[in-house]
């Protein structure tokens, strides 16, 4: 029996152009902590990707990492970070943010289909009694693109988000750890999913889509710019020898590898979200990236891992589904096989 | 003209099977966090190691990251590190401590060629209000390991410290940012240098000498290892794709990788040392492990860069210069044939 | 016009039993920071009125602070602290406990009539993924007593809900700024509904109820006390004249003095309760401390207003009224009166 | 045997018009939280004192709640407050200003007799990195007036040591727990002490000059004032009776109290210190303020403490002795009988 590996993309492995690029930095001996040349190249790279003349890079080591830094960065202790109730930076990272924050506040907000809407953001807004030093003051909202449930927020929607956002004076995070598969999928520009829709600052993930080890912060305020040079460094997220990290970085931005391989992820998706609807099994929101929930209740999801299918149970009777920038046609097939036999 | 690199040892590069073991690891998928056969590996084979049974180990990326989140799971909010005036911890990681702490303090105690003595530590300690409230608790006595200085504590130091620590309750910290090179120099067991002499937690360098992304804390404290299982993860130091940094940590402890570095490291840095003597340089200190200071006035540092040696000024007449692995006799010979010239 | 108060307790003024007592403290010298004999004589009488032989009590300045402090001292940085969603400590504390804990999260529950149910404590806690560092591990339950609602938990529901958290190794806290108003219409005893149920903290206000400036942590559980001696010092809430704060709290708690005036504040609510049921206004829970939220629209609250009575609106088409130990018989038939005329 | 009590000056009682405001404002009801006529008086009060017209007052309940706030205000996570290395921010506070600050680095920095100089700041500043991430950017000097060691920084001393920190873009706070000592002292104007000098942000004592549970911080930095509004309340230090702490601020400060209250204790000081000089006791430093160091070995103060006199070693050999606004002349000539037998 051979195993359809679906539990998550972080349990794929490296691509090979990214593991290539860490042992090509390999050579001579280069300044630690960012002082070398490929991290000077990878923040030109950055500012031509997202066509912005000072954009700032700052490479770390996980997600988490890059969401509670630019986090602290962008809202003071005081704060509060508006984002949806089942975003990855209030239910998956141990209150990371609050830590980093020194006791910043995340404050979860419903929404259909794992998007915050304009006017929930709005109605929540509107119920803070603003100036009261009672209440953490909402100073970010913070998307998550694509979303934990495998939508995507349009390019129109993020900037009415932060349109609202901009009224109150807060700023717009990105958690981005998805990032590459919501603009594979959307076919628009980095630029315009960001900056041009009012985005200040992207936790832009890699590892998720072949990468190694290095995930980064993008931030296209300079203030935040400021603030992320000191905190990354005393949050031991300043890797000495950076151009390790760098190289995996640049490689992963150069020739659209990393739209290439979101893409292949996406696409893997939607031949098996096609192929489970055709076999009648029900999906809950139709998915836009590389995730899927799908129903299935015990006795269905035993016969599916006895059929080698590896995924999460996320609720009772519903399983999630993660395809990643390796999961084959024939990983999709075997995987409809199992479905059709279990079903 | 050439270079030589004597600037720091993490402007070196990536040992060669380091890297091999990095390109094995990406094979077949693999849970995230820690959940691989890599990383069970790596914990198997530090408890071999360090002759250790239960010994824990967490990979972690810097080794701010290391020490910071070992102290702060060993010392309480209103705890006090007792450390060498001239540690890497107080003077260099940006209160990384203080910050994942929850406000630990610094207390740096001076002490002779960048050790610690016995004697310095208890007269600190018994200067302490002990059970008073308005004064921090000093909770650990943290030692670099080799010093920053270049020098090495013996195992009957380390347990001399450890003692007076014991006896007011305080647990032993090392930085071991150049253990390896502690280890190789003194020839003595790791098991020596840390348990058996009284040390609680070690953050375990790996990438000064050979690494690439991960160092790790090695504790033999189930209590500091319970705790460091969530603080890892709330500081982001837990890589998704973990396989790949417990792949490096677990060459670099195979057949006496990071010895063999270690001590080619050392090596260097002897013969650079007997052949500065030789020369008439006045050293500070006798260099016991990959660091050097040497007095040099500003012509002359000035000559010495001119002809190609890459190294720091530390303070006025003073400069450091740092072996690596990758520091072959000929680049020595050629550090030696500058300061002939220079001097 | 006359105004009635119903604003907030913290709005009344001082009994003049604790006025006293603060004047009477002001003779001779004595050492700060609690080392004086008033303070050891408060110690004494909480040891008494929770008949609890080894019971400490910290005397505070706020009762965000008691909470902040004592939920500090009762959860790691990594944990999580459950409460009802409309709970004091997560919508009106500026998510002090958070920066005093590290990043502590607070956990909304939902529960009918401001109170958690067992089941609901029970339901929560269900589905948290334990010993999974990816999340914040509920370490406390913290309950309010009398609740923001104006409602009570009665001892067997205290017990209730302590001994699901017991379950789970959990500590219970009770954020008591009205809970002489529980002491007080329960008819129990403190130690019934405290210790004896299974409470580890308390946070007992007094400000609210008579008080100057002076609220105070009690707790039963060594461990608890053994970190909160050092957490009020570096909070900066261990006043240097220390007599003058303990000799309110001495005073509030001898002769009853404390359940007088909650049982006066108490006694106000429920006549204007019956007043306003009479005169067929809308209550949300029946008032059983001395809170209460009344239906009254726009144009009833303005007449309200315009005929002296000084209040908060807490929603749209909701006000609160609070009465407090100063509120008489006459403020609550003109609060009456003023009913009658606007409804 | 009276005893004379030299403890400290936190053992004195309250001024009886400090205590007499608080009894007047216990008249009626008035909104919690500082949103009272007796808080709004106080800042203008604050500012005629101050001669400044957009000053701004917060009152807290301790000195360390002032520093640790203020400084926290002043300085980001990642920056360091340099102070004297006998500051009581950096001795006694327990690292108040790390907790509250996110990690703050605490610089100590020598000086005679308590003092900071403008040159040994200026030497602290030169030795920084300045610009790198690895190091706590200097961002605050703070200065203790009067000094720990019972000495004072002349106006034009602290406008220097302003116009170093100035040059280097940092913020000047003052400790001044015994400003009023320092205010009577010099003979000039609060103004001239403070913002006219450079200085931003005073930690404004009371409590050891006649206070009662009240401090304050007062601030001149607009960019401060809007951190403090938030800080103080998430820090539990933001009263909800705050009338009454109000209350004694404005009788501390109206009529001239505040000064003539330290002046009668600066006095005593003088009195004392005279007396021991012509009894050939060794005072280090000449006592400016309301506090003296002086040389007893064991014995004397064996024999002084069984005289009655109260007091603290502060090193093997050196007792100190504070006078207080309480302290009179009996007590001065007490305490000068007792030296001439004990000497």
């Amino acid at each position: 029996m051979t195993t359809v590996e679906l539990r998550s993309d972080n349990a794929a492995g490296v691509a090979p152009q990214v593991l290539a690029a860490v042992a090509a930095a390999n050579t001579g001996s280069a300044l630690g902590y960012g002082g070398d040349d490929v991290t000077a190249r990878l923040e030109q790279r950055v500012r031509e990707v997202f066509e912005h003349p000072t954009a700032r890079v700052f490479p770390v080591v996980t997600g988490t990492a890059a969401n509670a830094l630019a986090l602290s960065a962008m809202c003071p202790p005081w704060g509060a970070v508006l984002c949806h109730a089942g975003a990855h930076i209030l239910t998956n990272e141990a209150n990371a943010t609050a830590m980093f924050g020194g006791g910043v506040l995340m404050h979860g907000v419903p929404g259909e289909a794992g998007r915050l809407s304009a006017d929930g953001v709005r109605a929540a807004l509107d119920a803070v009694w603003w100036g009261d030093n009672h209440v953490s003051q909402p100073a970010v909202v913070s998307l998550t693109q694509a979303t934990e449930q495998g939508t995507l927020y349009p390019v129109a929607e993020v900037a009415a988000v932060a349109a609202v956002a901009a009224g109150r004076g807060m700023r717009v995070h990105l958690d981005g750890a998805r990032f590459a598969n919501a603009v594979a999928a959307l076919g628009c520009t980095p630029a315009d999913l960001t900056w041009r829709a009012g985005v200040s600052t992207v936790s832009l993930g890699a590892i998720k889509n072949g990468g190694l080890s290095a995930e980064a912060v993008v931030t296209f305020d300079d203030a935040v710019a400021a603030e992320l040079y000191y905190r990354t460094k005393r949050a031991g997220q300043v890797s000495s020898k950076m151009r390790f990290q760098s190289a995996q970085l640049l490689a992963y931005l150069t020739d659209d590898l990393w739209l290439h391989l979101a893409g292949s992820s996406n696409r893997a998706m939607a031949r098996l979200a096609d192929g489970l609807t055709r076999l009648g099994a029900h999906l809950e929101d139709r998915p836009e990236a590389n995730i899927a929930f799908v129903r299935a209740d015990a006795a269905t999801a035993d016969r599916l891992r006895a059929a080698g299918l590896l995924f999460y149970d996320t609720a009772p009777g519903t399983i999630r589904l993660v395809t990643s920038w390796q999961t084959s046609d024939q990983d999709v097939d075997a995987a409809l096989a199992a479905f059709a036999d279990a079903l």
